[in-house]
């Protein structure tokens, strides 16, 4: 036998975990686990774009490593139905075409995606309940009750010859959920006592102290705000995939004799399917259309609706603007937020606050929300029941990431048993070492409208270069052979200053044209590349003097046979 | 006499309050205040531009009335130096050129403004001391010492012949500040004993119960960070304007003898008005350039820094992306945002959070910031104090004013007493009634570079679709006379697809654009613009069904004599 191997057969089986995405940026969580010739993949989500990813849709994982890896690949499964976990199913399983593994609610909403595209009956699936445990080839994926602000969160116990890893998903620790178990923290102490080699836990909130309160606590505020408020008509927006929030809502309506109005796409998509897999209690004559409020006095109204993060194109943020075909926000509305602003929408969130207040709505914001993440003490209750060898933050910034890091540092793990992947590294471990030994191809891929892929930094910096200057485009038309002017040159600008107003400057832009033009034709310079950068430069310099902006210069000679 | 006058004799006399910015976003305050023939106005701001208002620099406020009366209007009076009650001066003096009043370090702040744009010379202007009162025309203003999160700001009270206004300004109550004296509460009682017609007051934190801890507290907690990081540098960024922060931060560094260096423009720029004017005690030796930092070892460095609201070319900011020139972040430098986000800037500041961590650096964020506004009990005070007749929130989005309305209705003021104003509103007002009688020119002049209102409406939608979609310009060359196609179509695209990686699509659209050109000749249209709509319709849509995007289309027909 070759050296190589002798050392192979010397050493320990190791596993390697694959972050495909969801370190870099909040959002697309895809990770890869990979044991001899078995592959399994956690989640497979989507980001929503970055501010500068102008008109962008949506961003997507780049999986060549699992299409590289394809025999290898033995499934997906998925910890909760969040789009930043199974957002990006629809494009991947068209590259990746493996069985997928969800918990009821998870896949009902997968299969909604799925529908739409068409992909339903080429895709495999089944469906897992918490405590069941699945074989994907080398591995063994054991599926464990969480709580999160969407029901049918599950943590994963992925066993592996070479040892277990626990990822928590996306957790918190609620005692008193509003529908179904609390986390099964036993589970997780037994799993713990067993040895686990790594865990993988969320760090969304671990720069926060403390515990995250009970989704119940919101219960009681909405039935304080319904006591007090027993007049008016209510709006409460909040997540559509919040089921629970929902419940409650639907219970304290019901307790207060208020009819339910579901209005927005994902709150009628998520309701629907929560209710038709049972997991929403909807008592009989409660819910009732858009169209029968009118049937009903304010007060005997709820109305549910999405738009929390004030998203412009949200029912309630069409209702804020007037814009609402159903309902027009009245005087003495009580409006609810549900809700905090995810970071980046706290503008837009209070631009709808300013519109509903200007309308005479109250709008209440505050108390009536809880996170869906673990916060200090929760995290550190879970490293202590799974006692990892290794630990491993996941899901959140760089910054949450380093947070949960110090927290384990606190409770006596060693630095260099805690590490901070970044997405494609190849991370090697078994009990006796760990190490990152390589990197995977990774990277967001923007979809725009129809294209996936076809959008990228190039195009990106034009648009951000178009949105802060605009363009000035000059065409020219020239005889191929006499190298003459024939047309133009013409400017036509878009973005850039007010046509009509800017006589002057376009004329006067249009001479600094022919100079260069005339300058060119002087120097016997018949090379249209060579000209077309002369009239850029010239026009270019000429534009920054006299405004101070740099719109982008789009030179265009066409060239006309004499 | 005629009825008109006879009815006007009868009337005690009016004065017209007449905010003309600062209602409908955060900044560009200004508010005019006129009484027969004379107009005083407080403040004048700047705004910085909306999401929306792409490439736009600020926003100044259009002061049409102050140049329709600008034979009554006897000057500007500033209640503090901050950009949004003084920034847009350099611009408005240019257009209504009358004398300036504002305290020494406000002053101070203006002049460099006006120093830089050559305005000097030709603008008057007088340092008023806190307690003096100057006439203007019909008017006295009396300056009432505040707090604020920058120096020597003051309350406003205006006496007209129908009554006195207190305007509070930007305030908050600081019984124990770092500089100076505790605002006048004294004073306010004392004018509001003899009467007064109506309080203006700050909303900015009418939303938030309590009271607003002193800026002396953070002192203290900069007291326990460099006790407790004695080995360490530390970088510490803050607003360039609260001066009282710098000087604490200097306290702390000569207490533990730390040099300080300071770094940002805007940052040197204050601390060197702040230092003549004495506004800032700068114990010897303190103070060293950033190239002599090196002359040190990091536990004997404080650094000073703009960037606390992440802004992409702020000192900060250019450290943490590796962008610095002078300074390096290196592990174990401990940076502190002595800040809150302001709002929208909330992803930006986590950016370089996360950017500082990457680097090894320890970020603190929490306690190290107190506001300079006034939080509800605050309010109360000064209504209770000033006691007025009317109630006019100011300073603050809706949501914040209409937070103050709801105050005062608490303190037992008739809601007909309390006015929510709108930007232009002319509110008519003395003992006996106060109403709304017209509106004022007003709006917001968007400035671009050197332009000043040549980017409107029109240009920002065409930037904001260039920004979505990017832009296809399809050039053509015809015969005048034969209506021929010449050359062309050629189709030339930014931010929409990459060029090269989409041929098929760009031969295709080609084809569309032939196609639409061979229909009109065949129908024979020779209106060139109905060929550019046929055109771009055709083109539009066949895009849209391929890519499902709408860049802007922009058909360009040039003619040639044949």
């Amino acid at each position: 036998m070759s050296q190589t191997n002798k050392t192979k057969d010397a050493q320990k089986p190791k596993l390697r975990i694959i972050p495909l995405g969801g370190l870099e940026q909040i959002g697309m969580n895809i990770t890869a686990f990979e044991f001899g010739d078995s592959i399994v993949v956690v989640d497979c989500g989507l980001a929503f774009p970055e501010d500068d990813m102008l008109g962008v849709d949506l961003v997507i994982p780049d999986v060549s490593y699992l299409e590289e890896n394809i025999d290898k690949v033995k499934g997906f499964v998925f910890t909760h139905g969040h789009e930043d976990h199974i957002g990006a199913v629809p494009y991947i399983v068209q590259k990746v075409n493996v069985p997928l593994y969800a918990t009821k609610l998870t896949m009902g909403l997968i299969e909604h995606k799925l529908e739409e595209r068409g992909l339903l009956k080429t895709t495999r699936r089944k469906v897992i309940r918490p405590g069941q445990t699945i074989t994907l080839g080398d591995f063994r994926v054991e599926f464990i009750k969480t709580n999160h602000s969407i029901q049918d969160a599950v943590a994963l116990a992925i066993y592996s010859p070479a040892g277990t890893i626990v990822h928590t998903g996306d957790f918190k620790v609620d005692y008193t959920p509003v529908f179904g178990d609390a986390i099964d923290l036993q589970r997780f102490a037994e799993i713990g006592r067993k040895g686990v080699l790594a865990l993988m836990c969320d760090s969304t909130n671990a720069e926060r102290p403390g515990f995250t309160a009970s989704e119940r606590t919101v219960g009681r505020t909405f039935e304080n705000i319904f006591a007090e408020h027993i007049n008016n008509r209510i709006i409460i927006a909040t997540f559509a995939s919040n089921v629970d929030r929902v419940q409650q809502i639907i219970n304290t309506a019901c307790k207060y004799g208020r009819k339910v109005v579901v209005e927005g796409r994902s709150m009628v998509t998520v309701i629907s399917t929560a209710v038709s897999l049972g997991y929403l209690q909807l008592p009989d004559n409660t819910l009732i259309s858009i169209e029968e409020m009118n049937n009903y006095p304010d007060n005997k109204l709820v109305l549910v609706t999405t738009g929390s993060q004030g998203e412009s194109m949200a029912a309630l943020s069409r209702m804020a603007a007037n814009m609402h075909k159903k309902v027009v926000i009245k005087p003495n509305d009580i409006v609810i937020f549900s809700s905090h602003p995810i970071p980046g929408n706290e503008k837009a969130v209070s631009k709808v606050i300013n519109e509903l207040s200007k309308k005479g709505a109250e709008v209440i914001f505050q108390d009536v929300h809880v996170s869906g993440h673990a916060c200090q003490e929760e995290i550190k209750l879970i490293y202590t029941l799974v006692h990892p060898k290794y630990a491993i933050p996941v899901h959140g910034e760089y910054r949450h990431l380093i947070a949960q890091a110090r927290l384990a540092e606190n409770l006596g793990y060693d630095k260099k048993n805690i590490f901070i992947l970044t997405s494609g590294d190849i991370l090697e471990l078994n009990e006796d070492s760990a190490q990152v030994i390589g990197h995977a191809q990774t990277g967001g891929i923007l979809v725009d409208g129809l294209g996936v892929g076809d959008v990228g930094n190039i195009v990106l910096r034009d648009r951000q270069h178009l949105a802060e200057h605009g363009i000035l485009i000059v065409v020219i038309t020239m005889g191929r052979y006499s190298n003459e002017v024939l047309a133009g040159p013409d400017i036509v600008s878009r973005g850039f200053v007010y046509m009509k107003e800017s006589e002057d400057l376009i004329d006067e832009a249009r001479d600094v044209v022919r100079e260069s033009l005339d300058d060119c034709i002087g120097r016997n310079i018949t090379d249209w590349n060579k000209i077309k950068n002369n009239v850029r430069d010239n026009l270019s310099e000429f534009l920054w003097k006299r405004t101070r902006r740099s719109p982008m210069i789009l030179p265009i000679i066409m060239e006309v046979d004499e």
